[in-house]
């Protein structure tokens, strides 16, 4: 029994963009639908590469002295309606869990759909005095959102992700915590993902439900859409006063300390299909690859082909490489066709041919330029062709970035060009909800932040006229 | 502001055991409660043990092949309800999501007590052919059962642990998993958590909710109380019965596949505490600790002693070693007393009249031993006494296990052991069900397991006086 869905083809990316992401997701084995909507099964194919990106993640915080914790699953409803504008923000698409056992619950309990308000509860228990600040906490976890559409990876019911929580003595302290964090992400998407982004600062309007400040790093798909790759967010200390989090500081005063959160989620995972994929399947950057090359014997049943294979896989091991071969008795097309759609950045072909000229054939995924490789060069010149992918598929993507990002200055120019290019608009903006809502409204687009590189488009604002305050970039958003 | 609560006394464990494992996990900082019964929240040094554990059983799972994967934290009802025992098991104790949002949903959604239903249900879609078995996979996640009486790690309403779950072509492929997975567990005690073990098969009484054959290793706490330590079960085709999985074999016919599950829980660290801790607070294995080494300096403010404190932390880091210093301006008292109801396995104490002798004084954690250990030897004697430190432990948790568990060949003789000496108690069984409830109710004990190792105690069961099938071990057990 062949596995014959393997040839079947997916949709042109160009023609169906939507049906091209649900295809690949399910055929490169990522994904299973579960009985219940926007629940997914992560396939160990994608939970291998959301394992990889913890594990980047988790030793950087660690590096910048934070410690990972575990909260309850549930929150009482009086806690998560502790902070107003929290509550507000999240009680409309929360999960409840109303009866344990045989007996209904006198509270219910929400399924958590981020932990803020259960971090400030504990908070309250433990913190004492200035020599615990400043607490750097973090949680790996699945949290639960009542989405009514739902994807996988890009909107689920339940999905992965880590939450960072501080608490720190200071404002001061507390916002270079904030940006801190911005940047572990933003260097996380450009050398782990090879994703660009746009750093920059939310609007009031589409800032975390309670934050004083979110900041973001923007990504732009192949289709030209944003999606937020990770968000950081500066509380002050709203929180703290509203769960009566207190410590005694040096003069032994009772003070409010200053809180931020961040998040990354399996989102991300969504992010690097639609950045990188092709029309061939995944695409996957190699630092976060599970398998980074994959080796293919061709003739195989011929003498030392089988042996000759093994040795690689064993020496790129021990060069540090995520190596595998692939000896089934499929074809070596259906192969070439099968590791194509999961994305594995570097293919290797070893035939008899090959070895009579103590050579490989490596096949890079990215651009399916063949290099020849001389077996003695191996454990120098793999590692250095994975960097070429993972560089290859930067600037791709950076490309795609800065041909798509257009100045506006008027409204009119704005909506001719999301309607006609698509892509990110940069404008100026007077900093009012309304001309905020107009954009949206008249051109499509919402905004994605105030980007930290700011540039003078124009003097006024690129609704009103008024005189202009930031320059934004706009544009529709996952 | 002093953190005075460090330096109250905790209850003596020998004579109020409940008590003293309440104020360790307390005073150590493993746990804080959260406002929901029987939801603990793990601190970041309770988290950072469960890290410890993970990443042992983490990287022995996938060197057997395993790997890791995500099911939805939700089962709809009529999921649960396909396999008939498993239902039984499970139903009374389960957490219900009613409403998602504002709505309330068609069918009530459980949180996860166990997540067997989700993973035949991923199976059922995507087995095919002989060629997609063994499945081998895991997944580390929490789970919610509706316990009644809850406490930190012992019985939570949620809890963390593995669950693995495998399919596999022929029962003989499914039963050797079970064991191997077994073995796995019970080197891990004792090898990381230096907690010896009994072996053996649960009987049809205790085993879980729809296996075939429940296997445990069973573990002997200081209050000479039995811990179930893991368990992995057999469960033959029933729950691909059940699930309508099936594959095409080698001769392309539909065969229904073999599976197991296995699991370890936060429980193990609840065990581990009770295991080697005393009336200092915790003791933990060194393996598995967060904090390997403590160095303390001594007469910190002296010339050159917090250089050498600094020295020796990164010496120790470099050979591998998880080592702290604690340099604030508590004293070295209140250190001492810190770091051992920590349980960190080996104190450093280092001042000036060991500087100018070239040593400093290691204190080990379970013994109370010093030992002056020369600086220059640093690298080899400090791994080595952490080393010690281990077999100390396992040694005397192992003669707790011996000395306390005794042979008896009459209810009567069962009975007066339990009453009066405490511990295990091994008999011969006739099988039957009905001895097995004669032995609670006459003796206050359960049956924790048949053993591998049997012994021939006597010839007839320790109840009815039938002729004997097994040796069985019984206890009263958390």
């Amino acid at each position: 029994m062949a596995k014959d869905k393997k040839v079947e083809q997916i949709t042109d990316m160009d023609v169906d963009f939507a049906q091209w992401f649900t295809d690949v997701v399910t055929k490169a084995e990522l994904i299973d639908y579960s009985g219940v909507k926007g629940f997914f099964i992560l396939r160990p194919y994608a939970y291998a590469i959301w394992e990889n990106i913890q594990s980047i993640l988790d030793t950087r915080f660690k590096e910048l002295g934070h410690e990972n914790v575990s909260m309850p699953v549930l929150i009482p409803e009086s806690l998560l309606q502790k902070e107003k504008d929290h509550v507000e923000g999240f009680a409309p698409e929360v999960a409840w869990v109303t009866h344990g056992g045989a007996e209904e619950l006198a509270e219910r309990l929400c399924v958590r759909p981020t932990s803020e308000t259960l971090f400030c509860d504990h908070w309250s228990h433990v913190l004492r005095s200035w020599r615990d600040l400043p607490m750097l906490y973090n949680q790996w976890c699945s949290v639960l959102r009542w989405e009514k559409t739902t994807r996988p990876f890009l909107r689920g019911r339940e999905f992965h992700w880590q939450e960072g929580h501080t608490l720190h003595a200071t404002p001061e302290e507390a916002e270079a915590e904030t940006q801190q964090m911005l940047n572990v992400y933003a260097d996380f998407c450009e050398n782990s993902l090879a994703m660009p982004v746009i750093k920059g600062q939310k609007t009031e309007k589409e800032k975390f439900a309670g934050a004083v400040d979110t900041y973001t790093v923007e990504c732009m798909m192949h289709d030209k859409k944003a999606l937020q790759g990770g968000t950081s967010h500066y509380f002050g200390d709203g929180f703290a006063r509203a769960f009566g989090i207190q410590f005694a500081d040096k003069e032994n005063k009772l003070a409010y300390p200053h809180q931020t959160s961040w998040g990354m989620s399996t989102r991300i995972i969504g992010g690097l299909i639609m950045t990188h994929g092709d029309n061939s399947g995944l695409v996957l950057p190699p630092r976060i690859a599970p398998i980074q090359v994959m080796v293919i014997p061709v003739a195989m049943h011929k003498e030392g082909v089988l042996d000759k294979a093994a040795e690689l896989v064993s020496r790129l091991k021990a060069a540090g490489i995520r190596v595998k071969s692939d000896v089934s008795d499929q074809s070596p097309g259906w192969k070439f066709a099968e590791y194509e759609m999961k994305g594995v950045p570097l293919r290797l072909e070893i035939g008899p041919k090959d070895i009579e000229n103590g050579q490989c054939v490596a096949v890079r995924r990215d651009s399916g330029e063949k290099i020849t490789v001389a077996l003695a060069e191996l454990e120098t010149r793999i590692p250095a062709l994975l960097g070429d992918v993972h560089r290859g598929l930067y600037e791709k993507a950076k490309k795609n970035l800065i041909d798509n990002t257009r100045p506006a200055k008027t409204l009119e120019e704005a909506r001719t060009i999301v309607a006609e290019k698509g892509g990110f608009v940069k404008t100026m903006w007077c900093g009012d909800l309304a001309c905020e809502l107009k954009m949206k409204e008249d051109a499509g687009v919402s905004s994605r932040c105030m980007p930290f590189e700011q540039e003078h488009v124009a003097d006024t604002c690129v609704c009103c006229g008024k005189p202009a305050k930031k320059m934004v970039i706009w544009g529709v958003a996952y």
